[in-house]
């Protein structure tokens, strides 16, 4: 058993949006390189994974935005794995100012594949993460199944060389950038708190056609991606609360 | 006068490529951002610009690529500046590997526009620039203008809000990441020591069409963005050594 370990980081010129703030990708992008660094600093990162020809891949992610940093604003990125079963780990992580108010929270699972076959490995063997879980509970609710959805409007994109990770297949933050491309920009000029879901369903690889639907429903933004053979690539919504 | 000032920086596995190394656009974004950091703590940067309603764009590089640094490899990143004329200033880059061998160098000039009329202001007036000029040379050729091109193909794109940064104009690395993704991939995988220019010419806004247009002349990829009234946005050329 653990605690929380928290990470510091400063808000930098290229990651804020128009608005000056860090928007939606900068965010998740923020949690992503902590959950890779914290992973790495416990022995169970991408460096000891994929000397053995594994590596993670984030399966769905859960956020409450409560405000998005300004430029220059330092904050502290808390993270801690409290569950891991057959095939998901799941990593929080809690996001807070200067002033310790929570800005953002984040539950992410995860799952472990085989980078030759691709397919998910049984992670109850791996005993080493017995030491590292931390039980405090989840700051959010679990990731949900998103449906599918009937969108108003689409977007096509080839896979190109920058879509590319070192996991070879297009990275997690450019589906989620993708889809927000597709909101009016004045939904993300000054939000209020606002709450995310991501489900990731197949990986998509360099040439590959994506469409990305968008369908507004309320105060909910829904999105799809699939690929040119219908296949559901990645779905997400966002509840606003403006 | 000055010396030059030099940062350290660890290469993340958010900033690497397929190859598992920091590719072109990860490498010109570590130099925009040290070159935010270093002008603001020399009391030049955005911090003090933007409230002056003023901010710096950058205008052309040239960048010579000897080596990729691999993941978690730990660079140093050298900058100073040596000269400012009437619209332009020069910064410079070296980045050296942790047996101080250099692997890459870049010179690049900018200009400071009033955020109000988009218009390059006189650089002239700003004697506290005297104090932190270092006379070292630039350790890579001025960028030279680069004709327009003869494009073999072309690729639409319509500015997204994830191409929008601080400046509310497209990011400069937005331009490279189209630019570069038209490459055929093989070019991006282990590359021998490459030679990069880039003018950025004019500004381009939310919700304008992008035409990027690529043209391979023997060893030299050519690059020419341009907007649906045919004026060109950005250029950029590629002297490759394989």
């Amino acid at each position: 058993m653990t605690s929380r370990t928290t990470y510091k980081r400063t808000v930098q010129l290229s990651e804020i949006d128009f608005s000056l703030r860090a928007g939606i990708i900068s965010m998740i992008g923020y949690i992503l390189d902590i959950a890779g660094v914290d992973a790495d600093s416990k022995g169970f990162g991408i460096k000891k994974l994929n000397s053995e020809n594994r590596s993670w891949v984030v399966s769905r992610m859960a956020l409450d935005f409560y405000r998005l940093p300004n430029r220059y604003e330092q904050i502290n990125i808390s993270t801690w794995v409290n569950d891991y079963g057959k095939l998901l780990t799941v990593r929080n992580f809690t996001v807070t100012d200067e002033k310790k108010c929570l800005i953002f929270a984040a539950v992410t699972q995860w799952a472990i594949i085989d980078i030759s076959t691709r397919q998910a490995l049984d992670l109850r063997h791996a005993d080493e993460y017995n030491k590292y879980l931390c039980t405090d509970p989840s700051p959010v609710e679990n990731p949900r199944k998103i449906a599918a959805i009937n969108p108003k409007e689409t977007v096509i994109h080839k896979v190109t060389y920058s879509d590319i990770d070192f996991n070879r297949h297009v990275n997690s933050l450019r589906y989620i950038s993708l889809m927000i491309d597709m909101l009016p920009i004045e939904l993300l000029s000054n939000p209020n708190p606002f709450h995310v879901e991501v489900n990731f369903l197949r990986e998509s690889q360099y040439g590959d056609i994506l469409i990305t639907g968008y369908e507004q429903c309320e105060t909910k933004s829904l999105f799809e991606i699939k690929n040119d053979k219908g296949a559901a690539i990645c779905r997400a919504s966002i509840e606003w609360n403006n």
